[in-house]
């Protein structure tokens, strides 16, 4: 392996974590006061760092939305695959945890939904944005698809259906029933939200 | 019918045409630069009326977003009762056509997804937005409830199924599919938007 530079500068680690950073309080800020209040002063207060050195690491408004939409989608992701190792779940088992992850009951998912849907609401108009979110899309999709993959040659689905069509309904219902739970937690019950995915997985079950 | 002094001051319908002209304006700017973009001079500049006028008729920007928002909703609605009065349509022939009045094929309806889904991200954040759109969001559901239990009374829907389930199963679907779509285009192809819709009614059908 070819031996870089970097290999000798300390601060490396301090770099990522640096960015690690003004990520994560950029995404607790969309999530609290919102996209259009967000200020370089205001992430200066929350991270102690300098208005240069926030500019440093993200040149523009753009570059600092993609930061945080990606750090909260990896604290997603680490939640989601700490529940199903949990569990050791596979097939619809598993798409049931991933499914329960996302619902909008706790300060952490709710917090994840502000950002995503404020992030969507932006890549409306957008294409750098939008890019990025369908990435985030399809790789969600591809997660889903191989837990209805393994279901499908386990004999967890109904016949005729394919774990690509299972995933594609999964992520609609999903995103449409969060999106409009997170903005009318009053229509969205526990109950009902819970009777949908429950539904969701009767609906694929064979 | 009692008549009040309104009914003598010939300046009233200017002003619901001037409220409508800067609604649209302000909707339109939402589709195309968006709303952190929107500025008064903006709509100064598209209506020809003074900051003056603008602020007499909306003191804030979350009273001209939920105009611009009621601006676009209304408009898709009366093409949607127009597709329906054409069509003549009732029950699951009319859910139809409501479904494909919400695919994002047309400039129209790509515009009233982009400012829905602006809104929907800022009302995350803000409870008055969040209010408004809930009650967008009950309107729609009653609309669909009425064309299910139409359907329902005419044996259209499969046994088991009430009209209220599958009309939060249509908003669900509808709103995911389209939220999606708006952002991915790439991904979501006509064919691919017509195969669900068409599979939700069957889904539907006795």
């Amino acid at each position: 392996m070819k031996r870089g530079l970097e290999d000798f500068v300390p601060k490396i680690v301090d770099h990522e974590e640096r960015r690690r950073a003004i990520a994560e309080a950029t995404a607790l800020l969309i999530a609290s006061v919102g996209i259009e209040q967000i200020t370089v002063r205001g992430i200066e207060r929350d991270t102690g760092f300098s208005k240069g050195i926030i500019q440093h690491y993200f040149s523009n408004k753009a570059e600092l939305l993609t930061s945080a939409l990606d750090w909260a989608n990896q604290r997603y992701i680490r939640r989601e695959q700490r529940a199903l190792a949990d569990a050791g779940a596979t097939g619809l088992a598993a798409l049931e945890i991933r499914l329960e992850n996302l619902l909008p009951f706790t300060k952490e998912i709710r917090e994840e939904w502000k950002i995503r849907l404020q992030i969507l609401g932006l890549a409306t108009v957008n294409s750098e944005l939008a890019a990025r979110d369908a990435k985030r899309l399809s790789l969600a999709r591809n997660r889903i698809t191989k837990d209805l993959r393994i279901a499908k040659a386990r004999g967890e689905l109904r016949a005729g259906l394919s774990a690509e069509d299972a995933a594609q309904r999964t992520m609609v219902v999903a995103t449409g029933t969060n999106a409009m739970a997170v903005v009318n937690p009053t229509h969205f019950t526990r109950q009902r939200l819970r009777k949908i995915m429950q539904g969701l997985l009767e609906e694929f079950r064979g």
